[in-house]
C-alpha cells in the first residue's frame, strides 16, 4: 500500500454539513484491525422498519461480506437493523475463515443492538487475503454501542477510510407536501482502484418511507448512471457495496415521488464525483460525455474506452490536447462508429469533424482548456441518439508512486 | 511524443544476422516526412508470383492504408509486387486526403517497380490527424529504385521505427525433403501503444512456394497466439499491419507441412515478444499463462484482465508479490471463475490455492521471482481445459514520462 503524503488537489474544500437523519445513530472505535491510532470501526444503529437496499460488485471473486448482504437485501422487516463496517482487512479470498468471521461479527452485532441477524450488514475494507481478526471487531462492540448519537455520521466517514485523502459525504433535503424529507451519505474509495483492492463502499441514509422494492428499484437505477459510470483505473474491486437505508422516520412516504428520486440520485452522484476527485494520483476531473451513438450501451463502451485508455489519460495529465487519441479509443471500444461522422470537443473547442481534424480547430484554444483541473471530453458518432457520460481522472506519477514505489 | 533517452532494458544483445531471402530486394531513403537525419521510407521489390498475406487492426477508425491494404490482400498474381512503409506521418484520420495520399504512393511505386498497383501494399506510421506530404515519399521512389539490394533488410528494420528503443527482427530456416527454406521478419512497435498509436508493423519473408489461401490461414492463425496475445497497455493501433509474403525462390512448396507452420510461428512469437520488450517505460518482460479456464476465449479473457490491469502492473514495477490483484482481476474479467478451485503461482512459487493463500506461501520466495527480469504468472481456474498464454510488461514512471510529461 502507497505512502499517501497529501490531501488530494481534487478534493471538495470541507467536509459538508450533513443532516441528522431520524432513526439513525452512529459509533466509531478504533479496534485496532490493522491501523493504529484512528478509528477503524464504524456501527450503525437503524430503526425498527427501516427499508434496506444494496448494490454490489459483480466480481466473481467477491468477499464474504458482500455475499452475505447480497443474501440479506431484499426482504422487508418491522425489526431494527445494523450496519458494521471495518477497515484496514477486506475478508477477501479468506476461504471459510472469512465466512466464519462474518457469522461471529453478525451475531454479535445482532445480539449488542437486539436486532435479528438476518438484518445485521457488514462491510470490510482493506489488504486481502489475510484473515480477518474478528475478535477484535466484536470486542468494539460494548464501546461503539456506548457511543451510539444521531449527529456522529462525519466520524463515521473517517473510520471507513483506507487509502482515501478526506473523508467523503454528500447530503440533500426536500420539502414534500409540508413535510422535510433529508438524505445524507457518506463514500470511501479512490476509484474502482486503490491498493489491495479496498475500493468503494457507500452509505446513504434518509428519514423518507419508501416500499424497500421501489428503493431497490431507485437505487440500481440510480447507481448505473452514478458508481457504475466512473473509473480510475479500470480495475474492479472485491468489495464494492452501496448500501441505502430509509428509515421512515419523517413520516413521509416517497415511493414513486419524483423529487426524492431526483435529490437521491444528485447525492449518489455527488459521492461517486468524490471518489473520482481522490483516484489515486489525481490532478485532473474529467467528464468523457458521448453523444449519437446507436445505442445508448455503445455510447458507455465508447466512453469507457475513453475514460480507461492510458494513452489518453496520460495525455491528459500532460495537459495535451492529444485528440488523436480518443480517435484511438473509439475505434478500438468494439461499439458502431463511421471514422467519417465523428466529431470531439475538448471543453467548447471543437477538434475534429468530420474524419478528420476541425477546420476551425485552434491548438491554443484546446491547450488552454487541458490547463484547467476540470476536463470535459465531448464525442457526437454520428449514429443515433445514444448517449453516456462517465467521469475519470488523469494517470499521473502519483499513480505509480502509489501502487509501485513502496511494498505493501 | 516523449523523449526517447535510451535503449528498453529489455532489448536483445543485438541485431540478429537475418538470412537473404531469394525473391526480395530492399531500400531505405531519408525522405524528410517528419524525421531530420534519418531513414524514413522503405521499399522491398518482390519477385513474379510471390504469396502476399495480412492480418491488421480491427480498429474501425482504421488509417487509410490499411484500409488500402485489407482491399489488395487475397488475390493471386503471376506479377511481382512492392511494399513501401513510410514513418513519422501515420496517414490515419486524414479523411479523404488520406485516401488520395495512398493512391498517389502506390501508383508511383507501381510506375517505379513495373508491377501492378493492386499488387502494392502501403503502411504509413507516426502521427495521426497530420495530412502525409505523399509527395516527399514519392520524390524518394527514384533513389530507392536505385538502392535495391538483397541484403539490406536491416536498414529496413531501422527505417521504420518511430518510438521504437531498438529495430526488431528474427529468422529461421529449416530443411524440407533436402531442400532449405528461410524465413525473415522485422516489425517496429513499442507494444499495442505508443505515442500518436503509430504502433506495431510487421513484415516477414520466405522463399517458400505456397498457396496464397494457405498462406493467409497459417498466417491468420498465427496471429491469434503471438501478435493477438501480446498487450503493453490495452490501447490498440489504427495502423497495426502484418503483412508476410512467400516468394517460392527456394522452389519447395510448403503448403501444409508442419515444419514451415511451426518456424514462421517462432518468427512471429520471437517478433511480438521484441515488441513487448520494447514496451514503453518497460522494465520487466511478463508472461501471463492461464489453465483450467472453461474454454480458451474464458483463458484469455482472464489472461488479459491480468496483463492489462494497471494495479497489477504497477505492483511488477515495484517487484511486490501482490497476488491479490491476481485474485481481483480474475474476478472483474467477466469470464467464468470460481473463487474457491484457484490457484495461482508467481514463477515456481504456488501463493494461493482453494480461495485462500496457499499453505506453501513463501512472501520471501515469491519477492525473490519479482526481482528477476521475467515474471511467470501461471493461473489454474480448477474448471476445465481452456488455456491462453498472453504476454506484456511493467507499468512504470517510464510509461508516464513517455506519454505525458513532454508535450507532442
Amino acid at each position: 500500500m502507497g505512502k499517501i503524503t497529501q490531501v488530494s488537489p481534487l478534493a471538495p474544500e470541507a467536509f459538508p454539513e450533513l443532516p441528522v437523519i431520524g432513526g439513525v445513530r452512529f459509533a466509531t472505535a478504533a479496534a485496532g484491525v490493522k491501523y493504529q491510532d484512528r478509528t477503524d470501526v464504524m456501527l450503525a444503529e437503524l430503526a425498527p422498519g427501516t427499508a434496506i437496499a444494496g448494490v454490489f460488485t459483480r466480481s466473481r471473486t467477491r468477499a464474504a461480506p458482500v455475499l452475505d448482504c447480497q443474501d440479506k437485501i431484499g426482504g422487508t422487516s418491522d425489526a431494527g437493523a445494523a450496519i458494521l463496517v471495518n477497515s484496514g482487512n477486506a475478508n477477501a479470498f479468506t476461504g471459510k475463515n472469512g465466512v466464519l468471521s462474518v457469522q461471529a461479527i453478525t451475531s454479535a452485532v445482532a445480539a449488542t443492538c437486539d436486532v435479528p441477524q438476518s438484518r445485521v450488514f457488514t462491510s470490510s475494507t482493506g489488504v486481502i487475503g489475510e484473515p480477518l481478526p474478528h475478535d477484535r471487531v466484536t470486542a468494539s462492540l460494548a464501546n461503539l454501542k456506548t457511543g451510539l448519537a444521531a449527529g456522529r455520521i462525519a466520524d463515521a466517514a473517517k473510520a471507513i477510510m483506507t487509502t482515501d485523502t478526506f473523508p467523503k459525504g454528500a447530503c440533500a433535503d426536500m420539502d414534500i407536501d409540508g413535510t422535510k424529507v433529508r438524505i445524507a451519505g457518506i463514500a470511501k474509495g479512490s476509484g474502482m482502484i486503490a491498493p489491495d483492492m479496498a475500493t468503494m463502499l457507500v452509505y446513504i441514509f434518509t428519514d423518507a418511507q419508501i416500499d424497500q422494492g421501489a428503493l431497490q428499484e431507485l437505487v440500481s437505477t440510480g447507481a448505473d448512471t452514478t458508481f457504475n459510470c466512473i473509473t480510475v483505473d479500470s480495475d474492479t474491486s472485491t468489495s464494492d457495496s452501496l448500501i441505502v437505508a430509509a428509515t421512515g422516520a419523517s413520516g413521509k412516504n416517497v415511493t414513486q415521488n419524483a423529487d426524492f428520486t431526483t435529490a437521491m440520485h444528485g447525492v449518489m452522484l455527488d459521492l461517486a464525483h468524490q471518489v473520482v476527485r481522490d483516484g489515486e494520483g489525481a490532478t485532473k476531473f474529467v467528464e468523457v460525455a458521448v453523444t449519437g451513438a446507436a445505442t445508448d450501451a455503445d455510447a458507455r463502451t465508447h466512453a469507457m474506452a475513453i475514460a480507461n485508455s492510458p494513452l489518453i489519460k496520460t495525455a491528459i495529465a500532460g495537459e495535451d490536447p492529444n485528440w488523436g487519441r480518443v480517435v484511438m479509443a473509439i475505434g478500438k471500444s468494439g461499439a458502431a462508429a463511421d471514422r467519417d461522422r465523428l466529431s470531439i470537443r475538448f471543453g467548447e473547442v471543437e477538434v475534429a469533424r468530420d474524419g478528420w481534424r476541425s477546420p476551425n480547430y485552434s491548438e491554443e484554444a484546446a491547450a488552454a482548456h487541458m490547463k484547467g483541473e476540470n476536463i470535459v471530453i465531448t464525442v457526437d458518432l454520428g449514429l443515433g441518439t445514444g448517449a453516456c457520460t462517465v467521469w475519470t481522472c488523469d494517470l499521473t506519477h502519483g499513480y505509480i508512486a502509489i501502487n509501485a514505489d513502496y511494498r505493501s
